[in-house]
């Protein structure tokens, strides 16, 4: 199984031809686009959503990510084996959160002209070079034969939590379809408490670190832990993101009651 | 075959981590997305589009539909068995239209922890319980082990139409994305008749009740019977619900000329 | 393999229904999307994607394509068999720059009731026509039972570029997601040069003829032989037909220095 990540959006064929590229090489593969609609050139935002996904699959499963900036330039082009599945786009780190997540064997610079298209686009290795190599190991290449073995790749900056008296500073990681603001502190750095102060960028809330959002009255505030083990800040049936003009990258403080 | 249909968008992870569940359970599952576009919370919407597009899907096929906004409360969860297919979501209407529409013959109540994820989250359960139990169920198992048969499930609140003197009033169903105006009125509603007085909120038309948009000149309004049998209000390659200002809800009466 | 194409958007269950006519015909159809977000009625843009995509399908594939404005009227419905694979869908341009470009061998006028819906939507043929027609293909039937082979079809108005001077003048065909404007000047007709002159509408920029966007710096101007092999002008990480406030169907100009 392959899947697809990236910041082409749904509107234009890029996405198209790199399923038409896969197809013509294994008319047997299952494609399954995790999203298109990475912001454009996001890669902090390509390796979070990556990351959340790829926990899901199953064992063997290729994931091709491409949000490329430096596509044509001397950035290097990886296959990644994990202990569960493959990895396959740029070394600019879109790939090595969720890689190393799932513990990383070995790293493979792809450079064989062999499983790459000819006359290569300089400017869409997304499907001249990601989707073909994708294809080409689905149909049961081995990984050692796409390039040399390398030891490392690159790593996007994610800022770290950071403790501060009784609270953590973290910041906002994604805000999400819904609008529900999703931060980089993780379940284990909260306690068992019902309330919490949070501070995003200047203002400030009470609010009750609930379950589900149903806890609280339509429209109303709360905390929560989402679905992916980060605390998030959430308004009951509402965008929490719109109605406190909330941004990416905002500082977050959150402290117990 | 299994299809999907949400209010979670395409630009985040959540499609994806319900497709990542139902392959890791069942590798060999066909999925296939009706839309994730159904607005925010909109269960009225969300019931009214998995009835249009189901109706045209093979008997057998196993609907998923998770517009849930009291996921995590006591709302209870659905398997309903009908005459042609299977749905799975949450108890709060978004199910009844479409499986009425099918013949209903067995609802039950999703409990059987053997079909849901561990740590089912308390935002998710469109993930760790609907995705997980329509794996297992296309995989072949027998759809009274996931739970008690139960009695009832709750319908969502449609408005019927009601007749006034010669005509009939009803109101704006959907709204599509070409700006078509999707009434609730039916085609066994209408009459023989070639031209019909169309109010709704405060405007009056007069239309050709017209078999398709080339009937009147381009950016001309008309109506029509549209493709699920309602009445629509249209602009012939323009849209008419941003050219007249007209919402979802809003008033339509319609009588013959 | 079936690739669906169209001006139908993703909000609502047009796509889904074309999909489940598919399926219910054809339980082993391959279906994938090649985009469904064309402008509405944009025939060109339609013509344009269609082209860039199949491209890149295995032979034998069938592609759909529906923007469909005169739906219901008397305009044909076709079937055109090319050197590589099929094109099915309205006789109003969309289908002919794709198929000319693979060679074509027989159109067929789609009119055998058998292969059709029964009680064909006025509105719909997109599910009532295409699809069943493809799924139909897709299982077996040979072309020529669908209906009368005819000799022609209609050709979308697509500008030529014309010389000037030492130069060539054409338009924007297409500005893509990521504001990138894709021009119809072909490779072919470029030289062996370093720095053009380019004026669209009554801007004027000169600029380098980069390999790739990484060659200057971010936030600059560039020209490049797209992917597409056309000469774009882009922005380094940028959007470049929003700085510029650059639409289609603008004139272009280019000159090398």
């Amino acid at each position: 199984m392959i899947t697809l990540t990236s910041d082409f959006g749904l509107k234009d064929s890029y996405v198209a031809e790199m399923k038409g590229v896969i197809m013509s090489i294994n008319p047997y593969a299952t494609i399954i686009d995790i999203t298109h609609e990475i912001n454009k050139f996001d890669i902090k935002m390509g390796a979070f959503i990556l990351t959340s996904a790829t926990n899901y699959f199953p064992k063997g499963s290729i994931h091709v990510a491409v949000v490329d900036p430096g596509v044509g330039t001397d950035r290097r082009g990886l296959l990644v084996q994990t202990k569960k599945s493959f990895f396959v786009g740029p070394d600019n780190g879109i790939l090595s959160l969720a890689s190393q997540n799932q513990g990383i064997e070995h790293i493979y610079q792809i450079e064989n002209p062999k499983f790459i298209r000819t006359n290569v686009s300089s400017t869409f290795h997304g499907r001249d070079v990601f989707a073909s190599v994708a294809a080409h190991l689905d149909k049961g290449v081995e990984p050692k034969f796409f390039g040399p073995e390398i030891s490392n790749l690159i790593n996007p900056e994610f800022t770290k939590t950071v403790k501060k008296n009784d609270g953590i500073i973290g910041e906002v990681l994604h805000i999400d379809n819904f609008g529900n603001i999703i931060t980089n502190i993780k379940i284990q750095e909260l306690f068992e408490i019902e309330k919490v102060k949070v501070r995003i960028s200047n203002q400030q809330f009470e609010l009750v670190l609930a379950r589900t959002y149903g806890q609280v009255k339509t429209q109303h505030p709360l905390a929560l832990i989402g679905s992916h083990n980060f605390l998030e800040i959430a308004v009951n049936q509402g965008n929490a993101a719109e109605k406190y003009n909330i941004k990416i990258d905002d500082e977050v403080e959150v402290t117990p009651v």
